[in-house]
């Protein structure tokens, strides 16, 4: 008991001391030139180049480690750092110094009758932390977004991951102070431990965002900890409705590339909407090429009577991200039926219908409840790249702040300011 | 222990029904006419107007019980209504019938080199909570701006108003009836059990985004336990920050007006801070005018040897929203020590500087950290009206969606509508 206190102390004061340490940081970063925050992510990219040794023998330890804990391939696959891999990563960097910078743009501006100027500027968060599993590119990538915005970040990363996450930080806090930053502009939490994240979700006073990265418990869990504001990312239950006007075959090519293109992201699709009019002669078509492509399809009764080497699914198919080449099928009686259907199983990501009727159109766009809402095209391009936003720091599932891919203006906030000659309210 | 189950379940039962009636009327308000929300506002100014009669009784009803259960004067003032408040009230749902309906407004556009065009267009969040004291005229006011910004409302008011509420809230159902619409757009939860307002802030499936009004002490309390998203509003440690470069004449009519034209709310200015080169001109002849005006000071050291009568501020002095006639003092050495004292005490609501330094007014407005920044103006103007905005629901004083006055527009969200004729990710 004694020794559990021991370390939990130790783990608030790291906690505590790195997110102070930011936030002093960050209120030097805010207002910074370009140019500066230009030249830190071109250091910060030299430095990942030329630290690639210590980076790549400190993920051989990650990946040694996890070998003996029995982590799944799939899972070894995200944490392996390669010398291609860590040169996309250097890339990326390198697209972040590109983009526009958002700091310092009037959003709006007025002159009230008594002669008070109002303007909106855009500014930075302050110090934004992000919580994320064992992608050792969520830290570099997290790290340049956070930094171009104006922003200090803490990053709390999953414990398999450690020692390249110590080795990209250390790379990444040399390239700041070449440049002349503060190094505290980046931190990361070195416990890995549960309550460590659980002590950055509590710094109200100094975190002012936080962004988790990963799957469905993780942002679960943050969302429902967190004192500290979330934006809450990632999940995707997505649709594709084929309306009973549809271009069959245009939609057998977007529900194909709706699943099949990279089954494994937030954007691809996880259940099929047919109107029944349609059904016959689209599903036997579709799902033939889908299963053709190594696709499982979980069936509605209808659809399996249509196409029975379809297995049945349960209630619980059509609230799941399947992240897999599996795909929920259902008959339904129109665009009403459609639209309830994901307004009730979907996640609020992206939703696509096929259609040719303008008011069914329309109506879907209207009443789908979603960040994204497609017609005629497949749901895989919500992604900041597709929107041409640039690298995005996640796809926003919730309403609050921004909704979709988060790029760098999702990560500033405004503050008014107003300038008059004495005036006082009357 | 039985007893206390049964309550809890029902509370829980009535929270979640009326929650869940709140989201399916939602779903068909987001998309209705300008003309019909406007009608359904006008029916609501007619039956608060026609059902006067029941609504003073029951605020009589409401106003016995406070004065036999010891509220304060204060308190009873805030709860009690009468015929030219009721017309106030009314009055204000008309000014909302006449504002810019927010919703569908085409926010920006624009056309990929693949043939998407995109297009991001505001809509409303769906279900608003609102968690408030004892306050009627908050049920009109936050029911009406979230009717007109296509939102349904679960009003969660405050145990010492309850049959006032109840009244209100029966005469806008029969409105939004009389309109056509469903009353189900405006929810009351009717116990005023502490276990009601905690369900309410759970309810993430139903309940889309959560505003507290109120004392600091209930925001905190929401701000701690919501697992919905929440706006944090209206905590206000304001200050003015007379420079050395200040018209010292302009510097005493603003901190006069921005601590006494209405001590009682949140944009107020509690603390001063005065140049340290400027202090023995300013003070002596700027606080007999407040002492004048009843306000008391607290003051640092150099500010009590400057002005004798002035008391000794403590260290909680300066984190203090008095909401009174009482101004805390002190002398500093220039800007630096002004904004990082500012940055260190201030609730992030409205700062003020009082200058002819065309380079402090830069750093200021860049280095203060608050939703308003105001140059040689008084902080009382951050509100919705002064800023032109019309009603509000609250002042942010948190950076996630909205900052400062939350008009119409900071009650909704927005999605991205994408169009295309059959294009796939390659």
């Amino acid at each position: 008991m004694r020794g559990d206190e021991k370390l939990l102390s130790q783990i608030r004061e790291e906690v505590t001391a790195k997110a102070r340490a930011a936030k002093e940081a960050s209120r030097l970063l805010g207002s910074i030139r370009t140019s500066l925050k230009n030249l830190a992510l071109a250091k910060i990219a030299e430095r990942l180049r030329a630290n690639s040794g210590e980076i790549l023998a400190a993920n051989e330890k990650d990946l040694a480690a996890g070998r003996k804990s029995g982590l799944s391939k799939t899972l070894l696959d995200r944490l392996a750092l390669s010398s291609k891999r860590l040169e996309e990563m250097v890339r990326g960097v390198k697209q972040v110094e590109e983009l526009a910078d958002p700091v310092g743009e009037v959003m709006a501006g007025w002159r009230r009758p008594n002669g008070l100027l109002i303007t909106k500027v855009r500014v930075p968060f302050g110090v934004i932390g992000i919580i994320y599993e064992a992608r050792p590119n969520v830290t570099v990538d997290a790290a340049a977004l956070c930094l171009k915005s104006g922003n200090a970040v803490v990053l709390r990363g999953g414990k398999e991951a450690i020692n390249s996450n110590k080795a990209l930080v250390a790379a990444m806090r040399g390239g700041l102070e070449e440049a002349g930053l503060s190094p505290d502009c980046i931190e990361l939490i070195e416990s890995t431990d549960r309550a460590s994240a659980r002590e950055l979700m509590q710094l109200t006073e100094l975190v002012d965002l936080l962004v988790p990265r990963g799957g469905a418990g993780l942002i679960r869990t943050v969302v429902e900890t967190a004192k500290v504001p979330v934006i809450e990312t990632g999940v995707g239950n997505c649709h594709v409705y084929v309306d009973r006007s549809a271009d069959l075959e245009m939609a057998r090519r977007i529900v194909v590339n709706a699943k099949c293109q990279r089954p494994s992201v937030c954007n691809a699709a996880e259940t099929l909407l047919v109107d029944e009019a349609v059904a016959e002669d689209f599903l036997p078509v579709c799902l033939a090429e889908l299963v053709g492509k190594g696709v499982e399809i979980r069936g509605c009764g209808r659809t399996r009577t249509i196409f029975p080497a379809a297995k049945e699914a349960t209630e619980e198919d059509w609230g799941e991200e399947f992240l897999a080449l599996i795909l929920a099928v259902k008959v339904v009686a129109g665009l009403e039926e459609a639209i309830r259907h994901i307004n009730k199983y979907g996640s609020k990501h992206s939703e696509a219908i096929v259609t040719n009727d303008h008011s069914h159109a329309q109506r879907f766009k209207e009443d789908v409840d979603a960040a994204a809402v497609f017609v005629n095209a497949s749901t895989r391009f919500t992604d900041g790249y597709e929107f041409g936003f640039g690298a995005e720091i996640g796809i926003s599932t919730q309403k609050l702040h921004a909704r979709g891919p988060m790029g760098l203006a999702e990560l500033t906030t405004m503050k008014y300011l107003v300038e008059g000659a004495g005036q006082i309210r009357e």
